[in-house]
């Protein structure tokens, strides 16, 4: 089994030291969890509700940054995926997600569906997000909106990913009561037509007015919640079986793999 | 407004004479409620638990035969969905849906994701489901495991579908206490990830053993329940705004279509 931990923090906007001091926190409180993959929220180091690109770049990092460090001294044996506000050798600034352990960083992956006024910001990342093969499992790195798209989430489980990583800041919506948010119910779907592991770590607080749906979940290859937070921050965590996803069979007849229709779509 | 209905009923197995009156009765019934749009189960003139091929074969249908006189009788101003089963031209069999008003035959389907032991006995459809455009909106008619295609539902928005009517015969998974079907989860995250109305007639009882999960449900284009049947025999009815689905937009630069990232998929 292994076992996942999303740690639902409340960053604070611009807030640099402070915010690498509580993720860096909230890496070993997970870690003394026992768990073996920490997900902390998108832009976790900077916070979201930036006014303009210039607030922005004033507390974007490289992946090299010694902000990384920290997480990396706190990571024990776990691979720890994070979302931080990049800035690139090319200049530009990006909604990214670092995967890195103890040795080093794995991967960046810069978000490809940027939501709403992100468009103002940030650049969209250039490539799909790839299925990284850690000791813990092969895991795709998504950033929030990109889950909203199947056609992403289709095709890193037909890559043999194992788990969806998903670091989110989920503005809150209004929906009906007793109705899990409209995320949730999205990661849940995604989880059960693919047979992969979901996990997705949402944010507390409300920032610059914007409250937050405070939706961490994890959710298991038969689509169902096996962890959650809900509101204000807290961990999530659950042991989940990976090698379970690797069977996308339901019945004797029935793969959800292979029943597709690849010669109509 | 549109008004949609869906006949949560509960056909026998091989009792064609007696699924075409209940059928029949249950359009009526809609209609009298003002229905717009009826949808009915999935094989709901023949039953579901065949045997083999030569039982499906005994109650196999053409589209042109006298039980869709019935419902085409009953239908009022309506449109009328329903699956069957279809004997081909070919002399094959096809898990089929006809789409009819009074007029006749507006278009058939056939089911191109077979479920399970359907394999054996069915001819899964050469085409992926058209949009019909009908005086009661552009529809997408679907059967059951299609749905949990998001390349097949996606597609049908992306060619203007405002509503996909789905007849169903889910057969009961279990799930954890206060959840909904997963089939309805799915049925959600696919209404508000493509902005769609979501139409889902499943059928009521046991049949040769199986349990059905009874999870008829109408989902807005915000994805969230608006009727639902619950166990056992009933109608569904609800009023959709279907021109609410021409708008793809969630916030001032939120375009859930647009927003794809066609050059990466």
């Amino acid at each position: 089994m292994t076992r996942i931990a999303c740690a639902q923090i409340d960053p604070a906007i611009g807030a640099l030291a402070a915010n690498v001091e509580l993720s860096t926190g909230a890496i070993a409180d997970a870690v003394a969890h026992g768990a073996d993959v920490v997900v902390l929220p998108e832009l976790a180091t900077s916070g979201y509700m930036f006014a303009d690109a210039d607030e922005a770049r004033s507390v974007a990092l490289r992946p090299t940054d010694p902000a990384f460090d920290a997480w990396r001294a706190a990571a024990g044996d776990a691979i720890v995926i994070g979302g931080f506000c990049e800035l690139g050798d090319d200049g530009l600034l990006y909604n990214s997600a670092i995967a890195l352990d103890r040795d080093g960083v794995i991967a960046t992956y810069r978000k490809t569906h940027l939501w709403d006024r992100e468009k103002l910001i940030f650049t969209r990342g250039a490539a799909l997000p790839p299925a990284l093969k850690t000791r813990h499992g092969a895991i795709a790195v998504m950033v929030c909106y990109d889950l909203e798209f199947g056609e992403v989430t289709r095709q890193v489980a037909v890559d043999g990913v194992e788990l969806i990583a998903a670091p989110v800041n989920w503005p809150l919506f209004p929906r009906p009561e007793g109705e899990r948010p409209g995320e949730v119910i999205t990661a849940m779907s995604t989880a059960r037509l693919n047979r992969v592991v979901v996990a997705v770590c949402d944010r507390a607080g409300v920032e610059r007015g914007q409250p937050w749906t405070q939706g961490s979940v994890i959710v298991d290859p038969d689509g169902w919640v096996v962890a959650e937070v809900g509101p204000g921050p807290g961990l999530a965590i659950a042991d989940v079986d990976l090698f379970a996803t690797h069977d996308k069979t339901l019945t004797e007849y029935v793969d959800l793999l292979s029943d597709r229709r690849l010669d109509l779509y």
